[in-house]
């Protein structure tokens, strides 16, 4: 997140002071990449930046923030599905949440425009502060609670996580007959279109939505991998029960 | 399927003869659609027609085949992902398969030009009338025989049926907190990108890709149907267990 939310705001005109990262060699690789400062101290001086964004793997926060040596006006943002607001509440800084709704890898560039940006804010005036800030690099900026953002994070397991795994079963599906991926291709960019223009519930299709049991006992008995085996039982068993109840 | 292909045949330049439906509603309205002939008889007269595309359900094809009465000349084509081409060897007539791999919807259009053919005959030279026909629609067509056919059609119960149940199982859990899908929009549609480019199994991240058991917990607490726990809990463990693995 970090990699890429740092881009970002420098290619959208702010200033980024410096970057902070354990592992100096990630912290120069970016601070190269946008031109800046970094350190991989955790914090050597007092941070009089406007805004510090942390942005670390959600168990290093609690540890982190008690630490941290900053101005009093420094706004502190972390970026985090799963962690409260209250993560900041006994800092006397303003404080927020910005929480770009996204999946990130380091070698598969992202446009920031089009990402939902689900932001959080200790007061109304920090609120208005993290809204402009996001309104800069996305055209989607969502008022948020935690306990929403908790229940977007959880929806987001399922259609990003387990959709992917999902992928990656029909993949090995393919190899072990040496069909190569590409031919599902089409398949897999039709279907995510049609789940956004039509509705999952109106675009399912397939054995299970028909009940065609004699095809899922053929593929239950094609399949080799137990694993996958219990994924086609379970999935086809919920597809029809919510199917043929209608 | 008989619906999207028909058009594709008679928006690339070629006559259909005749759109024959047990129902006759459809039968019409897609003959009006493609200027043409359409019966509800299965079937009224000898048909003389160069191709016959046989487009049913799976379960029909056993009581159709032997009633067809059709010019011994005619090629016999059908579409189906899991049936062999075995099913028409009883005929003297030249035979094959025609499997466009794609999800069909009525009113989602689609683009056929993109769409993988999957081709089998009965004989060479009727294999190259398949493919000659498969190229005017289509840029990508590929000799499948029926027992990868079988094997793609199962891959492509994962990559389409399972995701798109995943994702309604993530539109549910946003609607019960009333927050909109579009939300996930975004996400959808990177998650699907980024299968193709970088593949799945390097595409995959998240809690159980990390093995984030405290995240795992919340979560399983977090949802109220049973049925999505139990989706959470299976692909989660599975996750866990090819990543922590390596």
């Amino acid at each position: 997140v970090a990699w890429h939310l740092s881009q970002a705001f420098a290619n959208n005109g702010f200033k980024v002071d410096c970057i902070y990262s354990k592992t100096i060699d990630n912290a120069r690789k970016l601070a190269e990449k946008i031109n800046t400062k970094y350190s991989n101290n955790f914090f050597p001086n007092e941070i009089a930046s406007n805004i510090l964004i942390v942005c670390v793997a959600d168990d290093i926060y609690n540890e982190l923030i008690p630490k941290l040596k900053i101005s009093p006006t420094t706004l502190l943002l972390h970026t985090s599905g799963s962690l409260s607001i209250e993560i900041f509440s006994k800092l006397t800084n303003p404080y927020g949440v910005f929480y770009p709704l996204q999946t990130f890898s380091k070698d598969k560039e992202v446009d920031f425009c089009n990402i939902p940006i689900c932001i959080e804010a200790s007061d109304n005036k920090t609120y208005k502060e993290i809204e402009l800030l996001s309104n800069q690099i996305s055209k989607k900026v969502y008022k948020i609670s935690s306990s929403e953002r908790e229940t977007i994070h959880l929806a987001a397991v399922f259609a990003n996580n387990f959709v992917n795994y999902i992928y990656s079963c029909s993949e090995e599906i393919l190899s072990s007959k040496n069909i190569p991926f590409e031919i599902l291709h089409p398949l897999i960019t039709e279907t995510a279109l049609k789940a956004i223009t039509l509705s999952p519930q109106k675009a399912q299709t397939g054995p299970a939505k028909r009940s065609d049991k004699k095809i899922i006992e053929k593929h239950i008995k094609l399949l080799k991998n137990n694993d996958f085996k219990e994924i086609y039982t379970l999935l086809s068993k919920q597809i029809i029960d919510k199917y043929s109840a209608k």
